[in-house]
């Protein structure tokens, strides 16, 4: 169920084996535009290009590839990146400028740029409605493919449809309202280097006069920034949003910051799930706290809570021990502690004490493939932090490949 | 190689399985005495106790347990701590107040003091030379023990005998000299909870008028705070320092700190290479930045870095990401990185893009069990940070324990 005025494709054009590795989604007229990119201080050319193609707001089309980062690659590597845009513009008829580019791959090779010209060039003449050849062409070990939509009109959000949390919900357009439609890469290792998170979302909502940079980085901060699955923050990430006006059906803001987030944070949450070497995801909720974001990141962060999480092991000990060593104060006679898996909530601590809890009932529950951690600290702000645990497939995918 | 006026004991009083579990170090005289704590919002019993025993700068004893931690065991767990004092003053025939108390092990359930009392009366009874029956009592799950020594004299620091990296020095205590002495645990797991780090100093130098608290503190900042294994910090961590001049030899106080660096950073190191599941010590090193620690930490905390090390693959792309996302800007242009492993020095980048580097030496190379991770980012300050790697054992012994 994509947005109106959008084409898609994906080819393989041998950077990567197997699968496809060059994407392009085109929009038929220009698009207002936004994005969120990386703070890694080492960070790839591509990324520097598209925050300088969207700064005045405006994008035609997206170009990327995987199978290799074009990171750390020097002056090359930004001719490489600028090269892609101008193939790609001139294919389209539109130009560099109104191009976002995006890799993801190894890092510290140059890209064989006539692998990617002639992808680029097939890539442009296989455009269709259909998103599953861009969707496959931005993955990288990624198990699943992942995406999410939603419909908004004015009075009207919709429930998210996605990939995995929902994925039986309808395919077909809404009459009379706007779509926003979203798909993401996630944690998958790309040999020899590091995982990127690349996140692409479009609409055909109007969002004339709305700040939409100002929206996505608010839905960013509560939704792929939230996320870790190792805490490695990778040198290409960026989510890039497009929205091209076609539906002419135009929300409120806060009708469209709503919808964009159910379909960010549905993203978010198939990206932790599918985390390197995971078997679960685990929401990790904090409320009642002066900074509950810095304590739900320490805990979905924590390697102890991690493997305890891999191991089914109801141990409140480290979850209290990560959430303590987070520096945001809290006094541990006001702490509840609880899991939520399967529909039913266990309680592990609460009056200053472990709660009577039935270990081995808990552990079973914990073999869920979603497990929600609660930690109410009192009074004050909450916070919501999606990640997986930490098992033997996390070390078998990052210590076994060697460069 | 122990320094004169004080004694030692270690006993089996049934907290934990097989080994030790209860020890005891007591001067002949008042010593002078520091501390530094976890800084863990949920903390022990004796973490209070000891810092509040030492706020008047002198400590007659420790007494330690392992196999209970005492935590999050509310006012009973006070009670227990403050028992466990007065039961060992009551012993030895010093004052409660005189005595640092330590715990580590599981957390959540409250100490057995009949076996407690058991234990202190057993251990007052067994004082003497040998620290090793101590050594043993504040052990968990470790590997092997910890110990350090160094003899200090005005004008005179020599060099560091300790368990691991230069176990062959002499034994016998050097005439006309102060020793400093110390003996710690480590990231050893304790069922079914976290870590603990504890260490003790004790020697025999006269430090009439030196801020010991102050160079404790420092000392810690460059040796216990900047070792990892995961990040997590437990409930417990504790460090003390008793010095009871019984040699009457008085080094300044610079060479006294020194000194005291040698033994605290040799423990520091044996603990990382000590660390759940580890097969070597990784000892990164940063040069030329504004924050050089923030970085060395981040790189020394990655699971990316972590597992490649674990892996022997000389990784630059996850080395410079980790250093990248340690929010310290710096230049790529600017970066040399090397690996340092079996005496030999391996370029891995410089001059912006990646050095010529042959693969496969390296990666044989990084099989040692002691590899430096060497990144010089251009002017400004250094740090050290000490690590290890990240394998399956550190899956196995945190995740497939059950509570």
């Amino acid at each position: 169920m994509t947005p109106k005025g959008f084409q898609f494709a994906g080819v393989r054009c041998g950077l990567k084996n197997k699968r496809n590795d060059l994407g392009i989604i085109l929009s038929d007229r220009p698009a207002h535009a936004a994005g969120v990119f990386t703070t890694n201080n080492v960070r790839a050319a591509c990324v520097d290009h598209s925050r300088s193609a969207i700064a005045d707001g405006v994008l035609r089309a997206v170009v990327v590839n995987s199978g290799n980062a074009n990171c750390c690659t020097g002056e090359q590597g930004v001719r490489d990146t600028r090269a892609m845009a101008e193939l790609a513009a001139s294919r389209l008829g539109i130009q560099p400028s109104e191009i976002a580019v995006a890799s993801t791959g190894v890092i510290g090779h140059l890209l064989d740029m006539a692998k990617v010209e002639r992808g680029i060039q097939d890539a442009s003449q296989h455009l269709g409605d259909d998103p599953r050849p861009y969707m496959d062409a931005i993955l990288t070990t990624d198990l699943v493919e992942k995406w999410a939509w939603v419909s908004v009109a004015p009075g009207e959000v919709s429930e998210v449809v996605d990939a995995r949390f929902n994925p039986n919900g309808s395919q077909e357009p809404v009459e009379g309202k706007a779509t926003i439609y979203g798909v993401a890469k996630g944690s998958g290792m790309i040999a020899p280097n590091m995982a990127t998170m690349l996140g692409f979302v479009i609409t055909d909502a109007d969002t004339t006069g709305f700040d939409l940079q100002a929206i996505l980085k608010r839905v960013a901060d509560r939704s792929f920034n939230c996320m870790t699955v190792d805490g490695d923050t990778s040198t290409n990430d960026m989510l890039i949003l497009m929205a091209n006006g076609a539906s002419e059906v135009k929300p409120s803001e806060a009708e469209f910051e709503e919808a964009l987030f159910g379909v960010c944070v549905s993203l978010a949450k198939q990206v932790a799930r599918d985390g390197e070497g995971a078997t679960k995801l685990v929401e990790v909720r904090v409320k009642g706290s002066s900074d509950p974001t810095k304590i739900a990141r320490t805990i979905g962060e924590s390697p102890l809570v991690k493997t305890a999480m891999f191991g089914c092991d109801p141990n409140w000990g480290r979850l209290l021990m990560a959430a303590g060593r987070a520096g945001v104060p809290f006094t541990t006679a006001d702490v509840r502690l609880s899991l939520i898996a399967g529909d039913e909530e266990y309680v592990l601590f609460e009056d200053n004490g472990p709660a009577p809890f039935d270990a081995k009932r808990v552990s079973s529950a914990l073999k869920a493939d979603y497990v929600i951690v609660d930690l109410n600290l009192g009074e004050g702000e909450s916070a919501t932090v999606y990640t997986c645990d930490f098992g033997y497939g996390y070390v078998r995918i990052n210590a076994e490949y060697h460069t």
